[in-house]
């Protein structure tokens, strides 16, 4: 009876309701939502039934951008006003022998800017950034808040695990979207990654929108689609954002697994290390610098990168961060510190040719199973295991020639592995056409 | 690497994401979901996303079949083979004022036939059999298997409440789509509905698919859409299915309320009573007859129906079925037995003309705002209160005529269900035109 029904209480059941019906919720419903759930108020099973409405409905961009906001608002939005610098960080939608991160965070640290990085860790077929830290000896990624600060006060760059302050209402909306089937919606995908990136207190953000074989979107339409969503909800938001589409149709560089990763940062450092990797990170790297606004162009911020690789300043400033989190700086005179494998052996081309396809997400997978990565969340990861690929798409191989190397330490696993490096290798007699590494910038 | 998907074990997520992305479940798929959540292995935050992606996705009629078989099952299936007759029953989808069941279900017996009746209790502003039945004085819902056996085989009829044997599927699924936005599924529903009914072991089943201003469904098209998917669900299950759309725009007869129905139903078996109640009353059987093997035809089962009103022989059948369930047939002799509210107040026209329409979802919740119905499901009910209709649609009315009356324990109640009334119904110049009570058959 009453004209105002804003007056009226929000209830769970009709906020569910509303969205199966296709209806556009208004900012309060959705944080009412955010928040009753973060608060253990609503239960699993309600929110549950709205994430699915969500996905099969789909959200407008202003339901997105109230759901980043309330799930960026369920925690402790970082303040790094005390820092004169600009605050820009770089997030990729996961891949195979990604470890851009390692490079770029030290890297825009010696251009001035500060990189306050909370990363994550391997999930599926893809590799995780924290776990490839943990691979140097003594390093910590569980550090507090404070110590957080106190790092890149220090140095410029500090890269941590997820707190408990930072964005909890994703961390629990993700574990229930992980058992309900609701994952696979680039609105929830958008608020996820956005939440949690805001919650940085960043100026800029580069996003490195990954598409092919080894990617979790594997047409560049559906990548397209989440990285407009990424930039529009962050300019909502203020922030200055910028995503590159980016090839995943084979492993990023030669090495996959932990400490093999690391290995290979290192030698990007210093100005080394297989070329698409080392593209990746400039194009990366630029427009980090120029979303800071510490260079006017693209170009100029290119000429910077390779200025901080040639002088050593970016690796230098790695050595910082390694030693003020614990890590052993000694790693990168002697990389034989880092956990290696005990054994080794390589698989060998059946045919000759050219390479044609590289299955990325067989890859993945098959140094998950070496131990590399998690098969469950509760699982150990073996630091050491991992594949270095010799031949990429494009390469000429002969018959016996060596596709890649696997390091093991469990027989049985290599086998597995094994099985499915050999059928992840495709040889024809030709050569196959060639294909871009970045495929698209998108930015407004 | 298997040739044997049918080995892999199934997972609950996978189904959650086939059922998303718009796919047909498989049999095995249904069963696993509907088992593994009565036992409580699946956890309703898995099933109510499950549920909201059928919902949305819809079900096709073999994904129907499968779950309410699967629903049915979950529990005991009655086997009443013992008993030599045909087993019928009817499921009303629900209104106000329907008290059809405690008429049809001694009629039935007095016709030969079982009716093994497992019914409901009031939902919303709907009124519920049980509750009806409760007003008579030590009347007895609450039976166990073992008694409803006894008092089938004693008189041919016995009417309960679901027990926790009978799919408890349905139960633990009904309260989870209740709280989750899931109840609004002709698929759900007919799954809710069927595998109740036929757990109860019945040869045929007379469907009461209620249409108008006091049903669930509000137009013609989704009730037939129901109707169409119950009588084929039932009649895949090797059932005899009929389903008749009949008219719930206004109240069917005068009276609304527990004890005021019961004292209705007692006039309708001695051939009084409103005609449009004994209308339906009397299609409705004779739909039963037929699907019993009682009678060849509808015809000669008006007529059986007319008789078993005329000798009586439906009234002391009744009076049998209440005596073994405990309760006092003195109430045939003397309804004053029942619970009669205290005070009694008069709703009067403020126009003259016709009456155009009634409210009929006002009525029912008028109802329960004097306490004949619950609002929460842990409320207890008033049997003495009601309403009593003395104007039904197109009836001629003057300025100051009662339109109905109320019957009420308690004052502020007996306002705001008075507000409500008052509101229901609307007078015209012109008598409207006539609205059938029987708009359609639905049969194979």
């Amino acid at each position: 009876m009453s004209d105002i029904p804003d007056a009226l209480p929000i209830r769970a059941i009709d906020v569910i309701r509303k969205k199966r019906d296709g209806r556009e919720l208004s900012r309060a419903e959705i944080e009412f939502l955010v928040r009753g759930y973060t608060l253990g108020e609503i239960p699993d099973y309600q929110v549950s039934a709205w994430l699915m409405a969500a996905l099969l409905r789909r959200l407008s961009r202003a339901e997105t951008a109230a759901l980043t906001e309330a799930m960026l608002h369920s925690g402790e939005v970082l303040d790094l006003s005390d820092l004169p610098a600009a605050k820009v960080d770089k997030h990729s939608t996961g891949g195979v022998g990604d470890k851009t991160s390692l490079v770029l965070a030290p890297v825009c640290a010696a251009a001035g800017l500060i990189v306050p990085m909370i990363s994550g860790r391997s999930l599926g077929h893809t590799g995780g950034t924290l776990d490839k830290l943990e691979s140097i000896p003594g390093f910590q990624v569980g550090l507090s808040v404070a110590r957080f600060r106190e790092v890149l006060h220090a140095c410029g760059c500090c890269m941590i695990g997820q707190t408990a302050e930072i964005a909890p209402a994703d961390k629990k909306l993700y574990a229930l979207r992980d058992v309900t089937g609701t994952v696979e919606s680039p609105f929830l995908i958008c608020a996820s990654i956005m939440s949690k990136k805001l919650a940085e207190g960043i100026d800029g953000l580069v996003l490195d929108v990954k598409i092919g074989s080894g990617a979790f979107m594997k047409t560049e339409e559906d990548a397209a689609f989440l990285a407009e969503l990424l930039v529009e909800t962050g300019e909502r938001m203020g922030k200055k954002i910028v995503a590159l589409l980016t090839d995943m149709d084979q492993p990023l560089g030669f090495n996959v697994g932990n400490s093999l990763e690391v290995e290979e940062v290192l030698d990007v450092l210093r100005g080394r290390g297989p070329e698409d990797l080392r593209e990746l990170c400039k194009e990366l790297a630029a427009w980090m610098f120029v979303l800071g606004a510490r260079c006017d162009g693209v170009a100029s911020a290119r000429a910077l990168y390779e200025e901080l690789i040639q002088s050593g300043r970016g690796l230098a400033k790695f050595s910082q961060m390694i030693e003020l989190q614990g890590g052993d700086p000694e790693v990168l005179e002697d990389p034989a510190i880092l956990p290696r494998a005990k054994h080794s052996v390589e698989v060998r081309s059946t045919a000759r040719g050219y390479v044609s396809a590289i299955q990325c997400e067989a890859v993945g997978t098959a140094c998950v199973v070496l131990g590399g990565g998690r098969e469950k969340k509760e699982d150990t990861i073996d630091p050491a295991v991992g594949i270095v690929l010799h031949k990429k798409v494009s390469d000429r191989v002969a018959t016996g020639d060596a596709l890649c190397t696997i390091h093991y330490n469990d027989e049985s696993r290599m086998l597995a592995a094994k099985q499915l490096l050999q059928q992840s290798f495709s040889i024809a007699d030709s050569m196959p056409a060639p294909r871009k590494l970045i495929h698209r910038i998108i930015k407004h």
